[in-house]
């Protein structure tokens, strides 16, 4: 397999883009990611996106950005992995450089939410659970997190205030970053005040609803070098799966997926979570954020809430996460979300995060899941000296 | 890159499976085409799949295929690419293996489309039309299909029932096959009687709504070789589009996207359309079946439909195309038919199509279309002697 890397990120603000169709918000991505490579056309478009079928009644999104940027004719996908669908249309332009399919493509995210009702969107996403043993209940995808957080504070002992420096760390970082939805900090009073939506989750426990679209564009690692590219590495690529309800796993509160991804991870990219630098994780909701740790090796079983107490998530700490906000601040259009934490990421690598920066940053991971835990893809890049 | 070969099929008969979800139906064929390999565990799975969100309120079917088929944990993503979705995940699996990423992977399709009503159904399949452009004015699939169709007959000077030995030819194959949902053959007078849907297209020039699965096993050649399996090689796999909306093609009756990717799949596998011994292709209508042979090389513009006219496309013809009932009568479950043409196909080049063999064939063509000609999977395989 061929060496890869990213040679280009294009990013839309995220939040309600009332005039934006989903072709125009992610067209307008693509072209950004191939404006900042310097290419023209690319061979492939990978496309990763969840509800354009439930929310905007359009399937074959592939062929239709493609079209809308301008590449009528090209290889273009649509990848579809819930929540996870970004990862894995970067996986997906991974594939296809690595395997020597192609040398330049384009990964894109996008999601548009906000033309749905609150209720329409609700229904859609909980199409990430499992219809026959969850949606067909009720559950919703905030209920079930409920859950699995209600019993993780049981489990180990946890208050729900425990979990307060996750989203803090996180607006705070998304209050200096310029595509952030929500670009405000909040405080430990807001956090303990917040509105209850599926107890213990409140609403600054959760990420919001918003349009949005990332792209990256990958090519072979000599390429970038002989073109005189700014790259940065793909080390690893990867996914892990588990059942989609979260009844049946073997054990509740571990997100199996993300620690066969994340060690599947570190073993193409021959490190350990002690190398990472910053990681980019999947803070759809608090709970989220601490299994997440966990599974990927950071924190041990029921310590995860442990490194948002003690600092070690925030930018000059030992593990800075969602460095531009993550899902929580940033902003989380689902099918997108996956592409953002590359393209963040790459900034970082490019030394090109302005406030944001994660100083002297050399590895760092992303890590993407698709619905309650049930896939997770992760990246590992690394900055070309 | 690596040689790619075929060394497992399953197919799910095609029909109303009332008593099969989703899940179920996938896992079948997922297992079934294992079975036929004599392998256990594949690295990846990929599901082609348009409707599971819009008619079974489910997302991420690729972790849920994986886990109900006894593979939870490995890398399982769905592709979609609206009718083009099966094709789609072929193209996944090739591009993995191909590529040197997975040794052993899947590609299934699936379609579950018999549980929503008539309506619900036809407006969902609307969801591959652009939904701006044509979807939003009320224009169903069949309808824009029929436009297609009506200028065609302006154009070249057809009439209806010209296109009747399409579906009298693939009914013919059906009648002999196992897995196809309409195992009777049809008169010409059937056909010119059939009730209209939308002018001119019949009922007899329409594929039918059914549920249904399929899947094949890739592996690397040398892998297949040297573990003594049956292997058909997979000699091309390419990908073209176009734009979505009909209005804006560059000419409304060529299949540009069927002509790029047809072109791409000669160049690849270094063969014209003269060295083709069969052609699984899509007659969603049978227009697409008179567009698809001319945009794939294997008639001039506006002489389609004369390859059907005179027995060209017969089991017994210079030409076999729907050998085991194309998606007429084998039946069109949107997502999995672009996998039932390869498992088909792959059948043809073993020699073990029964009744429905076509004599001597040694190089088989498969067009997968999504759209009204949107996007085009082509795959070309080759009987390893």
């Amino acid at each position: 397999m061929r060496d890869v890397s990213i040679i280009g990120v294009g990013l839309t603000p995220v939040g309600e883009h009332w005039e934006k169709p989903l072709r125009i918000l992610g067209s307008e991505a693509v072209l950004a990611a191939l404006a900042d490579a310097g290419i023209e056309m690319p061979e492939a478009l990978y496309v990763g996106n969840m509800l354009s079928g439930q929310l905007s009644h359009q399937e074959n999104v592939g062929a239709l950005i493609a079209d809308h940027a301008g590449m009528r004719g090209i290889e273009a996908l649509k990848v579809e992995a819930a929540c996870g669908s970004g990862g894995a249309a970067v996986r997906l332009g991974y594939m296809a450089v690595a395997g020597g399919l192609c040398d330049v493509v384009v990964a894109c995210g996008v999601e548009k939410m906000t033309d749905g009702t609150t209720s329409v969107v609700t229904s859609a996403l909980a199409s990430a659970a499992d219809a026959v043993f969850e949606g067909e209940h009720g559950l919703s995808f905030v209920a079930l997190n409920a859950l699995l957080m209600r019993r993780y504070m049981h489990e180990y002992g946890y208050k729900r205030d425990d979990f307060a420096e996750f989203p803090i760390n996180a607006h705070r970082n998304a209050a200096t970053c310029d595509h952030a939805m929500f670009q405000r900090e909040i405080s430990r009073g807001a956090f303990e005040r917040a509105k209850m939506i599926a107890e213990p989750i409140s609403l600054l426990d959760s990420s919001g609803i918003g349009d949005g679209a990332a792209a990256v564009v990958l090519a072979p690692t000599d390429y970038a070098l002989r073109h005189g590219l700014q790259a940065v590495r793909v080390l690893a690529s990867s996914v892990g799966t588990d059942s989609v309800a979260i009844h049946d796993r073997h054990a509740l509160l571990r997100l199996e997926a993300a620690r066969i991804s994340a060690q599947k991870a570190y073993a193409q990219a021959s490190v350990g979570p002690e190398d990472i630098d910053f990681f980019e994780l999947h803070d759809a909701f608090t709970i989220m954020a601490a299994l997440s740790l966990e599974a990927s090796g950071f924190a041990a079983q029921g310590q995860g809430p442990r490194l948002a107490m003690e600092g070690t998530i925030r930018r000059e700490g030992r593990l800075p996460v969602c460095t531009m906000g993550g899902l929580k601040a940033r902003g989380h259009p689902v099918g997108a979300t996956g592409v953002y934490q590359v393209a963040e990421a790459t900034m970082q690598l490019r030394a090109a995060a302005g406030e944001n920066q994660v100083k002297g940053a050399r590895l760092g991971m992303t890590q993407n899941i698709g619905g309650s835990g049930a896939i997770a893809i992760t990246h590992i890049l690394e900055r070309l000296v």
